[in-house]
């Protein structure tokens, strides 16, 4: 039986490194990982495939979506429909493969509400002194800007609480291992492995 | 604030390979990982180090541990007894070191019900035949003490489901990644992570 993968919902304030360590992760298109594909209304750009990038759909097929309850979450924004498929990401967990959904705090309790057995990642950065440097950038904002970016991300963090594991990336290899580590270690839950193993271990067990 | 170590159970039939697992874990003596001393009133062995092989104590400290409800579990045996001191486990746990109770179900079970976070792991060989394999060693048995090994071993793998993750020690090098994803990860827990980084947070979330 192949083991069945896990969802994972990754968050972080901007600032964190989110975007870095998921990048990290699959740069060498591992069999075994990927992260959620929407499906979206709008035209594909040059470049984009669909089913890579999106799941490029009608509006009356997305509608159809939105009636057959098929989205954790969908939105309009300027005319064009986006949503992320529980449907799709069934059948890619049920192919073996951890999914990684890269949303914010508000998208991770819907996504827990339905999927409760989701794990919760959350990325922090190591202090504000450096949470500030970095989302001050080149020096080019003005004080308000950082302060409004420095508002969002104090918020975001503030819900830190609500998630299973919590990496904080001082050091960026440190954290990669920690966010790997807890990927495999997943794998090997008592729950999980019951599942996948039945025959191997109704063998062991056979008189 | 130090990290508090983390309590592991590590069990498993003979012909496992927890021993090797975890002989290898420790071999270049991490700062933060030990396995659980003992203590007894037997006397020293030639070699034996007070402290690091076992604690060895009168049968008079032995006995006023035992009152003193020291002990996650302790036995007699030829005269000798032998404990599992709680309170050297909690203050070696307190230092930030994780620490490796190398015992079967029953010691499992006892412990868990102390310490309800101790986290538990299970190994088991990748199948029937090769348990078989393992147990037999160098075909100088008989068939019968074989036979009273298999039994052994499958009565220790039917308690399998009451661990939290379960390693299936088929490739060594495989088995012992496993085994150190899952210490790792269990640094990350959010529990874990807003004790330990309380300070860091409430700095995050200043305003």
């Amino acid at each position: 039986m192949t083991a069945r993968g896990n969802l994972f919902i990754v968050s972080a304030p901007s600032g964190a490194g989110k975007s870095s360590l998921i990048s990290d992760l699959l740069k060498d298109k591992p069999a075994d990982k990927q992260v959620s594909v929407s499906h979206t209304t709008r035209n594909p750009r040059p470049g984009e495939i669909n089913g890579q990038h999106y799941h490029f759909v009608t509006v009356e097929e997305f509608k159809a979506l939105i009636a057959d309850n098929a989205f954790f979450e969908w939105a309009e924004v300027f005319g064009n429909y986006y949503g992320t498929s529980r449907k799709v990401i069934e059948q890619t967990l049920h192919q073996g493969i951890d999914v990684f959904l890269d949303i914010d705090w508000q998208g991770a309790q819907q996504v827990k509400k339905v999927m409760p057995e989701a794990i919760g990642i959350f990325i922090l950065p190591p202090s504000k002194v450096e949470l500030e440097k970095r989302l001050t950038g080149r020096g080019q904002d003005s004080k308000e800007v950082i302060a409004s970016r420095m508002a969002q991300a104090t918020s975001e963090i503030s819900h830190y609480a609500e998630y299973d594991f919590i990496i904080i990336n001082d050091d960026f290899d440190t954290a990669l291992g920690d966010f790997i580590a807890i990927i495999r270690s997943q794998r090997l839950t008592g729950a999980g492995q019951i599942h996948t193993q039945n025959d191997m271990l109704k063998d062991l067990l056979a008189e």
